[in-house]
């Protein structure tokens, strides 16, 4: 049976000696965030995490959702008493404005938190999770009557929300939409049409429902333009939230998945419900992505968190185990065999998985807190450069976040043998469930256009440049000190890579916008690689001063030091290979007549 | 509902174009494969796997196999029939001796049958897998008495076969095993203990199952040294194979696994059961590992056949689903999306599974051809130099071949979005499948360590030697044709950077073993993506030809020059990369102590 422990240590680590937290009161409403107040935060919500929802990960799956032919689901046992306890424990609502009933905490801290809960278990987390989305999209362009109404509920967690974009005839094209919208005499609005793959959908844990539709008003633009947003709740409710008679929303059935089995995927039938317009008409979709640009940051989080609960078993097993003998002699001579952590093989994967789980965590909280960066500081060009970065690392750490999550978590089940793939050991559970962080809040291939096609472009190329001029920065000043020198040279030539492959779009793409996007994969990876290996020299130059310093937990440091040393090693190097991957261009991509590609 | 059709297109190239099977009369008992028979081969036995197999490949995922009370098991609705229209079609028997009632026919053959079974039906085609395979254990060093008791009712597929080896306390490191043979006054064994993950190891498809069982003698050396291999009926028999009473085995659970849900994985418990000794006492290890070596290409091509199947859907969903626009403007603007085969990162994951398919496809055939030359020509120094090519490639294609299996699998799932998450749609099967093959029959670091640690040492090297021979005088030979150049130029490069890594392995892994360990997977990828590149320059040159020669199927070998180029400029470039990870060596991979893995 596996087993989860939140990675609090690390965390503490990344939020109180990297980012410094409680150093940024120049940050409105941050100048009592204490490392003390962020470190019991920490260990409280992983402690809750590991012994609250933990537990149910394994016995989730088994069970599943169960669709009933009420069209009612229900949750896996135990489910909705760990989603009450997380309410009252109040770990949903860290980092929601204090005006509906948040805690206006960073969002470095909240991430932390959607780390264990997503590593403690994913089909859990999603509930909450995206209850925050909605909560999102209504707030982004809501009126203050439908913010009034339903954000404090949603915050609180009374109320769970939904995102239905997908129809059974489109998902990345939203513009093929059908669901329609009719507008009623009392402003209101009557919507027609079937949603498909719309997680929590319908549920037994919260007494209502809120969900937020995409759909067409008569006449409305072709395509994308023509899209608005919709509340539709699954009860009916009055101003001031009383629950009145069910609308005319219903569960059609839940798909049967690969994992995630205790997260309802339901087909939700809208039969004339009555719904909301939240923003304008025909612009739904920018609202929608707001929220879907928050729910991306999470998703590459849930990646983190797979390969973060597959890597501590994997390493424990690992230590456990016993095989074989060390290739330089026996480790233990006493025992019938040493431990196959003294296998280097074995060790090849396990220092993947610990360089990219603490080179990941790192990034994803480090881009977190420019979320509190853009949203308090008094600098308008320090709010800036911190969007910029958001919207630069977005598709970044969902793409190759979740690429890398699901390998490490395959990796981790390698470790164990045949018992990697018998279900009571657990391991395989975490690769079925991080498989669907690549596929859900847009395809990775998704990720890779959004950065190469919109983001680099964004504002002239500003984003971009910016990130060059950090990642430059920081191998500039480098102290003559070996233990990162390795990391630094090749973090620095990495970055001439991608500087190189982002040159090679600007004189390829615009003549054949192919060759932007038979390499834009190659660029997101390029990318991912090196923003890890960013935060790892960051690490490694703090190792090195507490080592110097002689302050205690010299193992950790020195972990940190030796593992910056192999992600330069093992993980740097691709970064050249990548790049000659993109410059080869479109034209053996898109060579093949669609009937060439089998023969069969 | 996915479909399968066995690739017989692909295949007919590689047997008789590539191998010109029918040319290689000098091959003894091969004068009368002409190209007509081998075509009609392909193409039956291509007809019963996707019409007979393919179609209980699902269903048997959803159903699974049986484990009763009584300790027996049945095998999902169809299995048992198809099995037996698999004997009657005589598939099983196409390579065997013909004097134990096969078809004498030539490996390169029947791996192509392989092929198209597991892509069929991988659960399915591992029955008579195990069953060819426990046949060549009892072949290779089995009495006279036990071959002609057992050889005809293996090979015919009247009894299945199983191997038994991993115990709970051991699976790699075999010298752990702890079952007990006892001998008996009449010369036979009483065999007593545990074994698990053993496949097919009860079921309802044959009267009779004969287990080959590790086992250790009173007083037999520690270790590997002492282990010795006895053949154990499930239903005792007499000499003239009359069935008896059942012998003391019984399956005590089977797992619940990942995946291949269709063969039942068993914990056999032997309770002083009888068994024969095959070959000499202590000795049993040599004669697994014969059947093994056998049984790892067997489960490369697995790898293969899940990445063909997976590929196929891929393909057929990509042509039919229409999201989005070409980037370049509307290739379809009647309709109201393109097919996302236009789009080219959807085409960069095709490529890579049909260059991936195609290249490991000839491989493996070409492989298996050397098994033919080893075993039939009269040449010596040709016998010798098939053998080292075999001994030398059979981890390469168990472990690469399966590596990219599964990754090939996952990508095809991937190009289907959220359907590829959903059961239905029968992509993550594909996936769940294909994992297994990873770590079966050795897993593939083990794989990584056979080629390095033995069989590059091999007769002082003269396998790899001959193998860089190979691969340089299939470079050097390049006439001025640019639709190839580009590959035999990468792979030029490619064969230098494995000769550069090779002696880096002499001069640095003998001080310290270390850097074997922790270069020996690189090399495996570095050597598979070789082993693929030199038959993607081979088929090139083929196509070149035929074209020129203005021959039919000018699609196809169209096909076939862009695939290779593509090969050249995605694969082989990682094969530089690969090296460097290799020459790092391995001090950052062994530096950290166990307890510095997970802070957690």
């Amino acid at each position: 049976m596996p087993t989860y422990q939140a990675p609090t240590r690390d965390m503490q680590f990344i939020v109180n000696e990297l980012l410094e937290l409680s150093n940024q009161t120049h940050l409105a409403g941050m100048e009592d965030v204490s490392s003390d107040l962020a470190g019991s935060l920490i260990e409280e919500s992983g402690k809750f995490a590991s012994e609250v929802i933990a537990p149910l990960n394994q016995s989730g799956d088994r069970q599943g959702a169960t669709h009933h032919p009420d069209g009612s689901v229900t949750l896996p046992d135990g489910f909705k008493e760990a989603y009450n306890a997380l309410r009252e424990a109040g770990w949903s609502t860290l980092v929601q404005p204090q005006r509906y009933g948040g805690q206006g905490l960073p969002h470095a801290l909240g991430m932390a938190v959607d780390e264990f809960l997503s590593g403690a278990n994913q089909a859990f987390a999603m509930l909450p999770g995206l209850t925050v989305g909605a909560a999102a999209a209504i707030s982004a362009t809501g009126s203050d009557q439908l913010k009034d109404l339903y954000l404090p509920r949603l915050i609180s967690g009374q109320w769970s929300g939904t995102m239905n974009l997908t129809e059974p005839q489109c998902g990345t094209d939203l513009g093929l939409i059908r669901t329609k919208a009719e507008p009623q005499a009392d402003g209101t609005f009557t919507i027609t049409g079937t949603k498909i793959f719309i997680s929590g959908g319908e549920h037994d844990a919260t007494e209502n429902i809120i969900h937020l539709v995409l759909a067409k008003t008569p006449g409305a633009p072709e395509g994308t333009k023509g899209i608005s947003l919709f509340v539709v709740p699954k009860i009916l409710v009055d101003g001031n939230g009383t629950l009145g008679e069910a609308n005319n929303v219903s569960c059609g059935s839940i798909e049967e998945k690969m994992g995630i089995h205790a997260s309802p995927t339901c087909v939700m039938n809208y039969d004339g419900a009555r719904g909301w317009m939240v923003g304008e008409e025909n612009k739904g979709l920018a609202a929608m992505f707001i929220m879907m640009n928050s729910a991306r940051l999470h998703v590459g989080v849930q990646g983190l968190g797979q390969a973060e609960a597959a890597f501590q078993n994997g390493v424990a097993y690992a230590k456990d185990r016993r095989q074989g003998r060390a290739l330089t002699g026996p480790a233990e001579p006493g025992e019938p065999a040493d431990p196959i952590i003294v296998h280097p093989d074995v060790r090849r994967m396990l220092m993947d998985a610990k360089a990219f789980t603490e080179g990941m965590r790192a990034l994803s909280i480090w881009t977190a807190f420019q979320i509190d960066i853009a949203e308090r500081s008094p600098d308008e060009k320090a709010r800036e450069a911190a969007q910029d970065l958001i919207e630069l690392l977005t598709p970044v750490i969902k793409g190759y976040g979740t690429d890398r999550g699901y390998a490490v978590a395959t990796d981790m089940q390698q470790v164990l043998g045949g018992h990697g793939y018998v279900v009571e050991w657990g391991m395989e559970q975490f690769v079925r469930d991080a498989r669907i962080t690549m596929i859900y809040e847009g395809a990775n291939g998704i990720q890779a256009m959004d950065l190469c096609g919109r983001k680099l472009a964004m504002h002239g190329g500003r984003a971009i440049r910016s990130f060059f001029a950090l990642v430059d920065a920081e191998c500039a000043d480098i102290p003559d000190d070996a233990r990162y020198a390795t990391i630094a040279a090749s973090l620095k030539r990495a970055n001439g890579d991608l500087k190189t492959a982002t040159m090679w779009f600007m004189q390829n793409a615009m003549g054949n916008p192919n060759n932007l996007g038979s390499g834009a994969y190659h660029y997101m990876t390029m990318m991912g690689i090196t923003s890890l290996a960013l935060m790892w020299l960051r690490m490694a130059k703090i190792a090195a001063i507490r080592l110097a310093d002689g302050e205690g937990d010299k193992a950790f440091y020195e972990a940190k030091l030796t593992t910056a040393q192999y992600f330069a090693q093992n993980a740097l190097v691709d970064v050249g290979a990548l790049r000659r991957k993109l410059e080869a261009g479109s034209s053996a991509v898109m060579a093949l007549p669609p009937d060439s590609f089998s023969f069969a």
